[in-house]
């Protein structure tokens, strides 16, 4: 295995030391899971990062506290009540989960991180989901099902369960990382949210992880573009249990580097698997801008596009119309000049430095578009900096889906 | 007449001073209007405004030299081509239709602002745009007629003409502004384009002229969001002739608040106007932020709120959604503190500082939502501020309307 990891098949139980399961506790829905716990076999250490919406869920708060200490044994996910603008009671009902989870497990409470998505304003149920955790403690396991249950118990209005894993060696120890991920799709009703769980048997500091899970977050979920709200719960849970037995890594260097390939890998495999997930979405699109003045110039203009709703019907449209993604770099606030300026669709350029394309061009277009899987690239020549940012187009379902429900 | 301005019927050609006229040129479409002329029948103190999208056309690139000098006596707009991201050959364009202008009137070409709307990328068809000016030129009237046919000339996707006027007293004058606006609707087939034209009879300097439509327009026209997208040709033009001879205004004062009074009625009707008939619109949205830290937490979550697809999806469903709108409140930047926010449906509340709507208030709200005019108000109770943003639902047409075009 060469020090650049591979992606491989699995998920949340990839990494050596956890188990998990999903589980019904009909905390909404009936009939499915929506309930999911990850337990590793020791405390491990632990990062996190949350959303910034001011208006946090309260499990989001609990958490924040809970991840400075850099060590966690356990994660509770609940779907259909996000636990969000509960104020108190919010607060008590995520303190008295982690609780209830931590007298099942036999282990400390403030090792105990939980997670919440679905809707905003209602109290948990508690009753049903502290007989849920006890089904669920005793639920756990560490076969590939157990891990797919898992990821179909955070789902709301995800269309599959979103899994991803690498490998890579680090000295002479395979090193493996593995996760699962709900989308940032609106959930019924009320939110859009993004959890993701990624678990390694890394042998790796507190504070490096730290590092680690704010580098791949970078390049992976902060990547991603749906509809540009951000949820009151978004969260990115990290757990190493170092089982791996590796030299563990407390600063920066080869190993380090080695681990966070496989990490991205896996992050951005959830990133993507997210993109294309989004609510109504009929085209995965990678918006890239080459050639800008400086890197917050190319991100501006990357997440402009991406957030437009003028270019995401265009491309549900399967229309090359770049005046639309040429004018929305140009009100980002990054530097552009159109004459200078570049818009391609694959690889096929629709316009370039004051040439549009014509008809033959056009032809090529066309085709292009009709690909659910589409690149848009500005190339604004006027600097050597560039970004990338994941995103999909915007559909007729999408209203559908965040219009058609009734609170 | 009091010193406060009332609204009365009209459009551009409500103030003594101007004739107009819109007739057809087919520069994109056949059988309508697409070139509208506006003339005084001297030269007037003049002021503008324009997009600050990087990527601007070259009119505006024109106009904004024009406008630097204070003074214009003509105004001519063409819908179907916006002369965008046309390069040396569309600025040439841009002096080369002043000019056809200017010589049909007789009058300077430095006197001429042009204003464009339409397909982004494509020369002006010049040929037929000087035809259609020497029409024009030979149409020009002081009628209601005239001034509707003007208005419907700049209409792209526009489902009606936007006039409005308004007069006032200043001494013993009757002072009046009128004027015209196309909407923030997408333009077929690329952009998003706000173009607006008042005229006035008030004696102002040019420079006190400038300091009107500043603060006109931060009342009005900056206070619409349809759906976030910035055009390369947004303009507003205002034309004052002085013929309404009052003593001529050229400070701040009683004065020049009557002036303010009577322009910012006309501004800001002809704002709600365009947000009425955002693209396949079916309510019109006004956002109340009330109660924030600072004035730019005020602006800042309000326009958050109106620009979220989230929330204008749940607008569109009529679905009290309550938790999408402060969520857009919590990411704008704003200091929110969810259990000390209120938001409001009309008059009814849908969450008060934690406590969310019971079945008998949800009843209410459900009424309240079928309206096709609906005040959104948020209650952040954390300092005295407040801003107001009006804009429209996210609707199915509005993805049907910018996917269904094929350039």
């Amino acid at each position: 295995m060469s020090k650049n990891a591979k992606t491989i098949e699995g998920g949340i139980l990839s990494a050596k030391g956890f188990k998990a399961c999903g589980i019904g506790a009909e905390i909404k829905y009936k009939g499915r899971n929506d309930v999911a716990l990850i337990v590793a076999s020791k405390p491990c250490a632990a990062a996190a990062v949350f959303t910034t919406n001011k208006v946090a869920a309260a499990p989001v708060l609990y958490d924040r506290e809970i991840a400075k200490k850099g060590k966690a044994q356990a994660i509770l996910a609940n779907s259909g009540c996000a636990n969000a603008c509960t104020g108190r009671k919010g607060m008590e009902d995520a303190l008295s989960s982690a609780k209830a989870v931590a007298k099942e497990l036999k282990i400390d409470s403030s090792l105990v991180f939980v997670a919440s998505t679905g809707v905003i304003g209602r109290p948990l149920p508690m009753d049903r989901l502290v007989c849920g955790i006890k089904k669920a403690a005793s639920s756990l396991g560490t076969a590939n099902e157990d891990a797919l249950n898992a990821a179909k118990a955070i789902m709301t209005t995800d269309t599959k369960p979103k899994q991803a894993a690498a490998q890579v060696k680090i000295g002479s120890k395979i090193v493996t990382v593995g996760g699962m991920a709900k989308g940032s799709g609106m959930i019924e009703p009320n939110m859009a949210t993004m959890l993701g769980f990624i678990t390694t048997d890394a042998a790796i500091t507190p504070s490096m992880l730290k590092r680690a899970i704010k580098l791949a977050i970078a390049k992976s979920f902060n990547r991603v573009v749906v509809d540009g709200d951000e949820s009151t719960n978004d969260s990115l849970f990290l757990l190493a249990s170092g089982e791996a037995g590796n030299k563990p890594i407390d600063k920066a260097g080869a190993d380090f580097d080695s681990f966070m390939s496989a990490l991205t890998l896996v992050a951005a495999s959830l990133a993507r698997q997210m993109a294309k997930d989004g609510e109504g979405a009929t085209k995965f699109v990678t918006v890239n801008v080459k050639g800008a003045k400086t890197q917050s110039d190319a991100e501006r203009a990357a997440r402009a596009i991406a957030k437009s709703p003028l270019a995401k019907t265009s491309w549900f449209g399967k229309d090359p119309n770049w005046g639309r993604v040429l004018a929305a770099a140009g009100y980002s606030g990054a530097d552009v000049e159109d004459m200078k300026a570049e818009v391609y669709y694959g690889n096929e350029w629709a316009f370039k430095k004051g040439k549009v394309a014509d008809c033959a061009q056009l032809e090529k277009l066309e085709e292009v578009m009709q690909s659910d899987e589409l690149a848009v690239t500005v190339k604004l020549n006027l600097g050597k900096y560039e970004a990338t940012i994941y995103t999909c187009d915007f559909s007729l379902d999408y209203v559908h889906i965040n219009a058609d429900y009734t609170t």
